[in-house]
């Protein structure tokens, strides 16, 4: 006997609840207890809904012929260029792309995404995940739109993931300020919780390890989130480093203004356009940010058109160039 | 008798084709003649079709929730910020916005705007107009969705419209260069058709006016379009002008990598995050993007609740400052 597709009263007997209220969940409406929501999700979760099923039994109707893509912050030039690639994917494949920022809001994330794949119907997200993730949110949604992450990857999600050589690229970095002679160089970055931070991190140790220099915690200013953060944790490091490796283009503005006027050395993850209009040159771990939007962009619509091989792993080489000066 | 209102079937007769047709034309669909399209477009508008009338008439069912921002290019970081400021204004009335990029093409803002307002129906659209806009477009597709202009405003469409001073912010900062001591100064621009490129020009030739200087058309350069046409654009005036004025931001990026190592004053239109950072001064027009962003959306919205007073144009101030150096 063929498996029956399971229905909304599956989901409701499962979960203890009323069919209304299954509806309720999956509609994403207000004044649903949290206990109530995560019976809900888990019962969905428990029936094992292969994807399309869950859509069809609980979410009839057309494709919204949109996909979106939640990021950090749609101001920062990073996430443009990558917003620019992933969109021109979508169109090519006439679809729409909505663009939402959580601003390292995990509360923020978890509404937005319920909002799309629930309420708004997403056909699917590519998502850049915050800090404090929490594995059942992407688990559970991503049975019911594709998802893919892009940048960072939350531990046990079972989807396809595009990140950057983040250690790699760093430890090219600062390994590029080590042959121009530098000795005490200082790491400015944000959070170590994220895989991007705490990669490019280890990329910074595997850097000064084969180097034979020891690591310096007093060299090291994390957890700046703003240009003005990481301009204070580099000028406080003035007297104390050579060089200065900061972990994203932010950082590496803020550090740019705490060095002006002084001879240390600069090197950072992320291009930045203005690098060659720098008095002093400066050492930059590049890639091209359009094409990882595109290619996060052609993995979601190979799995929304039915692609079924196990989730992988897609790692965007880096290129390093010294600018400016 | 109160009017009845007109139906698909009076928007058929009026234009000559099936109800099927109007529909299909509703529904943005392919293989429809481009002089059926235009004589249901042409029906729909002399119907004289109330706004909402026609929303409920021929197009059932719930709002969308959703507001689309329609803009040249998502990678300049004005449209960042202003996307920005938008996004958070949908946000607070619950609407997501879905963001698309014209790349200054007026087929794709044509192709854009159909899609956006008659297939997926969003609730309201802030658009930027492409240069060879015609007024036909805007005014037929603002009877389904009400429709605010940001940055330019097409002639003789009847809708809200947000605006920069572009010509006294220009004004002021060619002011500001010959307070400086330069008398030959050049301009560096782009499309002088758009709304803001004319303006700009024309607060150039203001400021040249006041001063009892002659308009030199050498020293002009107009339609550059990226940062390698400002670029080259610039370095071609370097034995010409002592001083260049930039029309936007990536025009001085062009202008900045032209004047390396001169002594060159420049000034620009839009602030650029970087100015600190060079080694010679900069004048810049600068003004809050965000907010910018976020008054078009604020209008948007009150139409979209049915704010019901004559369009209005509303202008943004600028302030001069100077930075680098």
């Amino acid at each position: 006997m063929a498996q029956r597709r399971p229905t909304m009263h599956d989901v409701a007997r499962a979960a203890g609840v009323s069919p209304a209220t299954v509806s309720r969940v999956v509609n994403n409406e207000r004044y649903i207890r949290d206990e109530t929501r995560a019976a809900v999700e888990r019962a969905i979760a428990e029936l094992g809904f292969e994807r399309n099923a869950a859509a069809r039994a609980l979410r009839p109707g057309q494709s919204s012929d949109t996909v979106a893509l939640v990021i950090e912050d749609a101001v920062n030039p990073f996430w443009s260029a990558v917003t620019d690639g992933a969109e021109q994917v979508a169109r090519s494949h006439q679809h729409m792309l909505v663009v939402a920022s959580t601003r390292q809001s995990y509360d923020r994330e978890r509404d937005l995404l319920r909002d799309l794949v629930l309420r708004r119907r997403v056909d699917g997200v590519l998502v850049v995940p915050t800090a404090h993730t929490q594995r059942d949110l992407h688990t559970e949604l991503s049975r019911w739109a594709p998802m893919v992450f892009l940048d960072r990857t939350p531990a046990g999600v079972p989807a396809d993931a595009v990140v950057l050589d983040n250690q790699g690229g760093a430890r090219k970095a600062v390994q590029s300020l080590l042959e121009q002679g530098h000795r005490r160089i200082a790491y400015v970055g944000g959070d170590p919780s994220v895989t991007t931070g705490r990669s490019r991190l280890a990329g910074y140790k595997q850097a000064l390890k084969r180097a034979g220099l020891p690591y310096d915690p007093a060299l090291v200013r994390l957890n700046a989130h703003t240009v003005d953060d990481a301009r204070t944790a580099a000028t406080g490091l003035l007297g104390l480093a050579d060089a200065f490796f900061a972990d994203n283009n932010r950082m590496c503005v803020g550090v740019l203004h705490a060095v002006r006027g002084s001879r240390a050395g600069v090197a950072a993850f992320d291009d930045i356009e203005f690098a060659d209009l720098l008095p002093h040159p400066i050492t930059l771990v590049t890639y091209d940010a359009a094409a990882f939007g595109a290619h996060a962009a052609e993995l979601l619509f190979a799995r929304m058109t039915g692609a079924d091989t196990p989730p992988r792993r897609s790692v965007h080489h880096t290129t390093l160039v010294t600018r400016g000066g």
